[in-house]
């Protein structure tokens, strides 16, 4: 069976990637895109993209409104993809959204119209499925051991350190696990910093390098053990199998689910 | 709630461990173990164990029969082990059992007995919790990545490759994913053996040398991205963790659980 | 001091790289480029390649004849490769060539002409420095730890195994040890090829998965330690640094180095 | 030809090994130890060592007037150690000295006295050769990559962070490099301590974990590729090699090495 699908956001870097991804799966089917230039014009007259004749349309309503479709892909910005979501599921259409920073009362919001619509839809920061088994992983295995650090490793123009996935992972270890202030009671930093940052009593070291691109390692420790899980990540096309991993589940759903670790 | 445990095999080398590991914790309390020889001394007189108090029997009915329990650990080997595990379940105990080398008609009476008597039993052919993961893991993960390679590392005073532990997680992943034929189609060796041993299409390499323990790191690829599974063991320590979560576990069990990968 | 540069095949994946890398130092200076189309053209005519006012000649001679230069770098193909080093040379450029196939007579040929005229000639099967460090480390290892194996992992389109960089480091060392029949003498594959490809009694193990780039661990081991060396390449990017410094190195030197070994 | 070897501080954890080791080297012959215990006794006489008919005396003087021997070892501790690497030398033995801690004056003066017999002397700190040479490969890889991070894990009942070993490995590669502040310019630490301890504007990173035992990694970065050094310490064993080595090197010198890396 063919799942017709709606793109939102055909020129941002994921965008390209996804309509190459979805014009190559035989199981899928592009019928239409939304953009906010381009209105009128077909897929194959937008520069870097594949020569399809698939309609582009400026507006999400009119687009919504002539083409039917069973999924709606949505790799804009938060604002625009609010909107979408809701629009898409009021025309029955289930959005996969990869658009991050909605608040928790539109999430509420999109919660709530997808139980009653029972159409299923899936909002994802992240839909790299390596890492997001990373993190599954290490609260599942953060149960049977009391010591974990993280290492994260990234390319030397990040600014912000730990990186977001880090201190998620963090997060979701201490669902797991009591606080555990880990490491010698009275163990003493000779250098400010060397034990990296805590949380709940677990450390996160940030390693920033020419060369490196996105690396995460979570180490688990006990007697005589250790457990470690890590995601290496190339670039964007790592998020393509989650993408069409989530076209093809959100068709069996009949609600929302946030972040694609409730999928796998 | 004390456990009162009976352990079998105490002057092995997992069997020593085990008994300082009961003795330590204070929950769990050593009432008495069962040793082909030294009946009738007490643990403290055998060399290598801890000075306590606790009667000491070569005949496990003599020792059933006196001396009360609510879990029986056994580490002692295959053909007395069977024997054990049965007597203990049909006076009441719960097996822990390290022991492997049951055969199938064999588990299958025990997993008739514990299910009658409502009692649990947990036998385990590996006792570290890391590596049980490691394995647990890497199936959940293969439903999601179709190719896959194996890293395991060794001493080089192991004889077999590759590992049990290895092929095990290749059963294990062949039974959450379709059959492929991994690599390029057109690959060649130029020296034989480059591309490790082939089991269901995927790869497995045996590295050896002096100076490593037991490891073993389980990669799996898809594009722009690698999640990798790694266990390190370092000593027989590991276990213990293992045998303390299997004794508090089977307390609450009504039948047998084979392999520690069905408790986690 | 300002470096002149004259540069031979721009349009390569190699050449581009290196035509930005020129253009963006400080002390360089790209005179000229040589390509076998767009003669009598400028570098900013050539697609995809930045705008320089740079003439462009299809012919070395003529080129040679009309600019005046320091170095010459050549990316091209062996059987030219070798002619314009030769031609370099007897016009008193340096070369620095990253073509590789060279025969042992032609090399031979460069060394005694490069020697006559005292002029600086680099010829490098591989500019990755990191690469280049991984076999010298490796093989000054070699000295002090009899054991050691070599993990390589490759992207799953490359159809040789080993690699050539695996195959080359076990010969570097080779060089610096004796022959060793590595693991237990009697060690067994239950499965064939886990023990990976043998030379000199060393294994390679390699890997080939969707989402690996090129990367290469060499392991030694003796009792209670081991030692690891590795080289993780992401793109090509890795190579203009080994270009560079050979560019700087070789207006030094008054003789032939093959491989940027022996310049590090 | 055998090399003839009195030993100091036998009864340590780092003595027990070398006495094991000596004993069983077919170019060695233990003839004499040193203990402040166990005076008039044989080396068979003591707990855990080996049955050797080989003579203990408690005075170092008596020692080297009745024994002749060409080599020296030293396990004991600073003070003692000094006093007798001087009185070997000057009895016509070469010192190799696992004693650490001696001032620089101590080191000048004992390194003229060496100087002026023509004895080699080995004082080194580390003897575990493979940690030696992470060092040495650290200090040579960054005159080419202007960007690295240190890792280092030990088990969690280490005190001080980072270790020793990563601040040395940090000084060398300060000497052949220039500062540099490494990360991006404007990074920000959103929990404090994320970024690692800094010295010379590079970072070291201090993992504490039950299950490990002593690790350090180096990792070099530049655009497209990254390099790094491991060593992975297991127990006490990885020193017997070093020993071993400085005991054959320094029968061949004629004045002090500080440190293993200089006879590498």
């Amino acid at each position: 069976m063919t799942i017709n699908i709606i793109l939102a956001g055909p020129r941002g870097r994921m965008g390209r990637e996804a309509v190459n991804m979805v014009s190559q799966e035989s199981d899928f089917k592009l019928v239409a895109c939304i953009d906010r230039k381009n209105g009128g014009k077909e897929v194959k007259d937008i520069q870097g993209l594949p020569p399809l004749h698939v309609p582009v349309y400026e507006n999400a309503e009119e687009c919504f409104e002539v083409v039917k479709a069973d999924v709606f892909i949505d790799l804009t910005v938060p604002e625009v993809g609010y909107y979408h979501t809701k629009l898409a599921l009021e025309n029955n259409m289930r959005p996969v959204v990869g658009t991050t920073g909605f608040t928790d009362e539109q999430l509420n919001e999109v919660a709530e119209l997808s139980k009653s619509k029972k159409l299923g839809c899936i909002i994802a920061p992240n839909f790299a499925v390596g890492a997001v088994l990373m993190m599954k992983f290490s609260q599942m295995a953060a149960k049977y051991f009391s010591d974990v650090e993280i290492i994260e490793k990234h390319h030397d123009r990040k600014l912000d350190a730990p990186s977001g996935t880090a201190k998620k992972t963090a997060e979701l270890i201490m669902q797991s696990r009591d606080y555990k202030k880990q490491g010698h009671p009275e163990e003493e930093e000779t250098i400010r910093g060397a034990r990296g940052a805590e949380m709940d009593g677990m450390h996160i070291h940030s390693v920033r390098l020419p060369g490196l691109v996105a690396h995460q390692e979570v180490i688990f420790g006990s007697p005589g053990q250790t457990l470690s899980i890590k995601h290496d990540s190339l670039n964007r096309e790592s998020f393509m199998d989650g993408i069409k991993l989530s076209v093809n589940h959100v068709m069996d759903m009949k609600e929302l689910a946030y972040g694609m670790e409730n999928i796998l």
